[in-house]
């Protein structure tokens, strides 16, 4: 175990902090040596966790009590790693922050989105976007990882492949429209989270002006990216359903061949359009757990509209297992080591 | 209108009260008048129940501002309608009080239970217990009516035939399994009811010395009747799964003739009971906003095993179904008078 | 009963056939005197539909012996009804057709979405499309009455506002994202349909050119709405969200009075647009049995684009509600006459 | 791969043929080598295995192209392995079958609950019990190996402690009250297993008379245990309820010491009994997709009523993960390898 890199979970009782936590624990060459909780501070941390009970007698402590380690992963609320990311900095060579702190690279475009300036504009920059599929090559040796928005992620992989081929109708942003489960909320209760209130919902919470279309925008290079957000009956889980428009008479095999060239190597992104069967298209249930994006599409060639389809688990490729993957990279470790569960079926 | 019952709802912002309102709103004998709650005084009834958008222009008001009606239905939390009995008794000639203070006869009985001594017990024997099929006769043309257990109800109502019949073994009191979904626990989140935590559970949250066992033991006059209470995913909804024991030797006929016995004249009470098809025992998910109670069973001849089972919506037969059921007894209205909704299918 | 309408239900045992018969059965003016089923012909109607346990002793006959009536639902496969036409108008003044078969105005538009030729298209005209939102003095008196698609009427009610105010960009034809339950596939099992299989899912069916694209273009008179539709977990409902644009610069309370404007008369649509609590927007899960069509909207001033939204239940208000509310105009009654049911919460 | 165990799956294509062959395909010491499906023959695996694209280009053959192996598990409809056992046993030198067919050691047993005679009763005596829990030892380095009842694991798993401490009450035999999902019926579709249909139920589907009783009175050697299934909404998963009874006086922490007794070095037992939070007890949602049973209980001190409780994945420690677990005691290999995923929170 010597050789192994010490990690630390920072707010590692929330769902974000509690998966990075399940993933380090089989992770082949880390040990995870603290995880703190203002909230749980001195229990196990299977009580926030029941899943990990029997797997470790690790225990919360606050996050005062934060010592040094190889690598610290803060899963704090958003707004708090900016201002305490000094501090962590030198406890730690390596950072990977989850929060929404440090994904944007324009302060302006920050404060716009948040609604406050930023208060450590000077690290921004620092920072490299978490997503292996966008950022492989800077992630590589990187120092400080920024996480990602899982609505951004599974809209960014929807579409990147039609960005890439350079086939997108620029008069005609595409529109997103996200289906997501309940854990995007976090782990505390509300009234909208009551259950009797959130079960077997279709809610519509965000129409226009989500946060995220910022990720969308600055990841992709496109204005005016609108992402809208539903609620529905899942835990786990979001589909972005992405309305484009590419040039009338673009082909399938055209457009085939560029989510191809785009994914054909990504060890987690897997294209799914199969013509018969139950399971034609992407679907996040399948995915609960994993690290895969699954993509695929349907183009209407008379009309030039295509729907781009990614399915992920917000948790996973949206948060932790997108962190994870960066922190292979970071380490040079196999990309893929800690995120072997295919996800289950049925489910 | 003007001979219209003046009926007001303390306490309506719950869900018992909410769907006492809905029942009451449509009902051909009844206007209501006033509905009442402390936290959403002011605002229109709609923004707590948004089903009833459109029905009604009531606004609460606080408790406070009750006004002297022809019926109260009190809708207040457990411990409250005890010791605000005597101002309510004031105020209206009839009270249906839908907690728990009034349901159990021996104070006693209510202390061990509820942990507390009653406050108000001189009033206890004014009330009777408002379940139709246990007290139609007590009930009409009563004063004073208490609410009933859902989970009690459940209990009661598939072993009623059994002792009624007297072929239950007392040697082996019935253990009733019941299944239950979140709605049983009100409208106020909690850690345990947030959405994530609660969805597809199967959660034994009272496997032994459930409350309402009291309830039974005294409507049934049994004794050492076991409930083991386990949430289920599912909003509204009880099914009671009596296990309980009969002679050896005794014939599934007969116990169809105990059954039929007991509910045929009934008119919320249908025996299911099939031998083939989907729908061949009791279930509640067809019943969400019907005042029926679905019961049938299945016998083991040779052993003398009986389960028997009851399905129910808690909020309507469980709950407010009853108490209207109950109201028209007191008054003399026809029985079935507000409560002709059928239930969906599907659903 | 002398004076009721006689109604027959041909094809009773599906979905809509058994919601046509709920409603019907407590209808103030109707008596169902048949209902039709080759697979369950001779078995009493509640095998087919629990719900109606205990409500009625009627039972399924074949559809050869349809009997003479003062009125005929049709619920039978799409396809059969064309066929069949003449023999039924000879059995009954006044039809009301809930399959696709007589909705679409133009053989040409059918016959290009659906296939193949129209085999009775000399009885098309003789139809009213049958929404009353949309057709209302039509259907008064009306002989020939169509059904209506579900998913093109939560795209209808969603659009219509903007399309009467004719403020829509008509450069950019609406794209409407449509949240449907698994009840639309009616109720014959599959493997898709498998609750494995089918639980939580969030499942893109038809991404491109789903087939009531044809009933928007037709209502309301567009070029290009495009459907797409999600099966997500739920049995009942609908979400329409309407993305569209406006001119920018249009202000929301523009749009509002556009709204009031469109359905401040409307016995059976509700503006649903708050600026706190839960319910802000409309949602299909409190619907059930209901035939409301929620409708808000959200609109980016500085874009222009508004997402439009509207729920309903499918077999409702997209199917048997809004039947049976034709009816009520087709014979003169109260348009609300059977339809008083407001949707059940919690749910 | 040269040193590793060449695996067949016969019966690939049905859920727990899938989760075997998940499992196996991440087996550190074995390789897959064939799949058999009769009805998906030719296809990828990951076509009836959604959750396997990306991991194996393995297709599935017929059953008649099995070709010699290491190990074949056998993963037939109940009844075929009977038939065929000599044909299997003479490719591979070890048989792990999930069926039924080899569960019993009794072929009377066998014939009283399955209705017909075994067909190869000089078989069963060469087949050992596949929980690890139960048969360890004999286990160890075992050629034939059965599967286990997913229901009766539960009830064994839950009745167990209570067993081999000696303190039931043999006068009344316990009462077993399971929960389950969807998953358990196996993958063909059905009117029964409709979404719309089986959405949501509490539906008792065996309240007496269960056939898995069997493995439970045969393991525990218990007479007279009484199995009542009911179906609720979930895909995955078992809780087992056991109403017991031991002799008044009994104090929990005796119990407790039973319980430690029992499973504190059984690495797939977890014992769950907790005085605060959300999980205080054993539940299923958690161990999807692991091999963990989770088990705990709640005793009434006075009366002697003691609530066992087990939670399980059927998949898993009710089919594949027991199997699994099984063969790495046949073969040497560390109990654990393979199942290592432990469960996911929030899910």
């Amino acid at each position: 175990m010597s050789e192994r890199l010490r990690v630390g979970i920072v707010g590692c009782s929330g769902y974000v902090g509690g998966e990075a936590l399940r993933l380090l624990l089989d992770h082949p060459h880390v040990e995870v040596t603290q995880a703190t909780s203002e909230r749980e501070a001195g229990k196990f941390v299977y009580f926030a966790h029941p899943n990990l009970r029997g797997r470790t007698q690790l225990k919360f402590r606050s996050a005062k009590q934060t010592e040094p380690a190889d690598v610290l992963f803060l899963c704090l609320p958003h707004g708090l790693a900016q201002e305490q990311i000094g501090r962590y900095a030198e406890l730690a060579p390596r950072i990977v922050d989850l929060s929404a702190d440090f994904r944007l690279r324009d302060p302006a475009r920050y404060a716009r989105w948040y609604g406050k300036p930023h208060t450590a504009p000077e690290w921004i920059e620092r920072f490299v976007y978490g997503l292996p599929e966008l950022r492989r090559s800077a992630l590589k040796g990187a120092q400080f990882v920024s996480g990602v928005g899982c609505n951004a992620t599974a809209s960014n992989l929807a579409l990147k492949p039609l960005v890439d081929a350079g086939v997108l109708d620029k008069a005609r942003p595409p529109i997103v429209d996200l289906k997501v489960g309940s854990s995007e909320g976090g782990n505390a209760s509300s009234a909208g989270s009551h259950h009797p209130e959130r079960s077997g919902v279709v809610r519509s919470f965000s129409p226009v002006g989500h946060r995220h279309s910022a990720e969308v925008e600055q990841e992709l290079g496109l204005e005016g990216v609108q992402l809208s957000v539903t609620s529905v009956e899942m835990v786990r889980g979001v589909l972005a359903t992405a309305h484009a428009w590419v040039r009338p008479g673009t082909l399938t095999k055209e457009l085939w061949k560029a989510y191809r060239s785009c994914y054909g190597n990504e060890p987690f992104v897997r294209l799914v359009k199969d013509r018969s069967g139950i399971h034609r298209f992407p679907e996040p249930k399948i995915l609960a757990g994993s690290n895969y994006a699954d993509v695929g599409f349907e183009l209407d060639e008379r009309s030039g509209r295509v729907v781009s389809l990614c399915a992920i688990d917000n948790l996973m490729k949206g948060a932790a297992g997108s962190a994870v993957q960066a922190l292979n990279l970071m380490c040079g470790f196999d990309e893929r080591a800690g995120l072997g569960f295919p996800g289950l079926h049925p489910c």
